[in-house]
């Protein structure tokens, strides 16, 4: 038997270990960076929210005019039978959409590509280590760059256009900080690499509208924060407004709320992890059990 | 013996059929966009000014922190290698950095990735077919993208983050039009999809110098007509200085110099190839022919 126990692939129908999933170096996906993604996670043998992933992942298909040929249940059957193959019970799961190759020599359509889909999961994926995430992390704001504008790349079609967060990153990790935020061209705060970004004041729950993915814990957040008797607001967030915040923290499908202590050199919630955002993290950690939003991986 | 008629590929020292040339799902070359890349043109058995396509291509690396562990002189013996094993007398040679996996689960650090290097090559690729090139082709002014700007990831290092062009080039072929500009978000002319664009006014010739790739065809055009005794001027090109240019003419790796007959609904030298593009375009076969740019791939 094959080991899958470091992740595996569905590419074509066919279930394979992670290290051998590849793309063609012509396939479009790669050359022009055309993928729409999505990631799901899998906690204790369930997908969390597995509908509210794939029906954005049939949005992203939509909005990118991909043609992958299958639709929301065949999706979720590649899902299934690729983690209960991998045998992972805590999983991050990937699906993509790649334009494909273009079987005209030189044709620069891309309408007539070969669309495709395929899928992969790998051991779940802490975007923070949870120790640091307990205690506060720290993110630096990049100063080099700007996030790329929503009307030259489509932010809420998750996708791979990551120049920006990995010039970021580089910046960060050069001056010890575990990750970077970036700003829009008008200054507000925007998101990073694999987050979206909160700020707390007294019992308001502020986080950006514009310009961002609308990520699925963005969502559970919002959600949580009407449970927990918290006003949020979606909309603009100025980053001279950002600094007055309470308490900061980052949402994501990688480890859900992580609470900031640090951005730059200035400390949030006395440089530690804030009571709002500890209290939304265990709360995530409690709905993502919760069975209505489980979906136990089929081990048919 | 394999055949590599349509093209081969060098990966870790090995040429291969490009059918067989992938990369792995979790390369953050592809997850993450993270890929300096170049091509230079072999025409007629000679690789065509290869010494600026790669010391272009290793400021890219530079610029972008990639280290791949070769130098100059080991990029050029591998594609020579390569395109020698092909057989093809013109081909379209694409050498290629990525940032790799990363070893560390999870990790988010760039600086942990094994950052590697590969090429590839196919027959000769002309973005427009050369008899649609000689008669004037037509380009179609994206109206719901603007280029990524400058600031948010550098248009000077070549790379694959082409979803700004994919969205213009799906407005261009739902229209009929050949190819696609981008504005930049202050009404400038910028680039399109594999090429760099220019106006003639009269005996000047303007370009736009800001948020674009340099061509190693756009600096050809400009060395090409100091020879001819044309004006250049490298600086921002506004919108409206665009439409009124008597000729406008494209410039790339992938067919020289092409005209432009049309933009939009309006019609540039008559609807036909203007005289000045259609001289630069004779100038550049006869220039891509000339020893002094040649470097004859090494059939050793
Ligand atoms: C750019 C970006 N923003 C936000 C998020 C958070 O989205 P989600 O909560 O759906 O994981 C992600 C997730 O990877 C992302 O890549
Ligand atoms: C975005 C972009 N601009 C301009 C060019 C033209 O550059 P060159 O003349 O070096 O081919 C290219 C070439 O592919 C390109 O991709």
């Amino acid at each position: 038997m094959t080991d899958l126990s470091k992740g595996a692939a569905w590419m074509g129908g066919q279930i394979i270990p992670i290290a051998d999933a590849a793309i063609p170096v012509t396939d479009w996906g790669l050359t022009h960076s055309d993928i729409a993604y999505d990631v799901v996670p899998v906690w204790h043998g369930a997908f969390f929210r597995l509908d509210d992933y794939v029906t954005r992942f049939i949005a992203s298909l939509t909005a990118g005019r991909y043609d992958i040929g299958m639709d929301h249940a065949a999706i979720c059957a590649a899902l299934h039978d690729m983690v209960a193959a991998s045998g992972l019970s805590d999983a991050y799961v990937a699906m993509v959409a790649a334009r494909g190759r273009n079987p005209v020599a030189g044709s620069r359509n891309p309408r007539d590509c070969d669309n495709h889909f395929y899928a992969w999961c790998v051991p779940y994926v802490h975007i923070v280590k949870p120790e640091a995430a307990t205690k506060g992390t720290s993110v630096w704001i990049a100063k080099s760059v700007r996030r790329i504008p929503a009307d030259s790349v489509n932010p809420r079609v998750k996708n791979y256009h990551w120049g920006d967060f990995t010039s970021g990153l580089f910046e960060a990790k050069d001056r010890g900080f575990e990750t970077t935020l970036l700003l829009d061209h008008a200054g507000n705060v925007t998101e990073g690499p694999g987050f979206n970004i909160f700020a707390v004041f007294g019992d308001r729950v502020v986080t950006s509208d514009h310009g961002v993915l609308h990520g699925i814990t963005r969502r559970t957040v919002l959600e949580m924060c009407a449970e927990a008797g918290l006003a949020t607001e979606t909309r603009a967030l100025p980053l001279e407004e950002f600094w007055e915040a309470d308490e900061v923290f980052l949402s994501s499908s990688g480890g859900g709320v992580i609470p900031v202590a640090q951005v730059d050199e200035r400390h949030f919630s006395n440089g530690a992890a804030g009571p709002v955002a500890t209290g939304l993290r265990a709360r995530y950690f409690d709905w993502i059990m919760r069975d209505e939003h489980r979906t136990p991986v089929r081990t048919s």
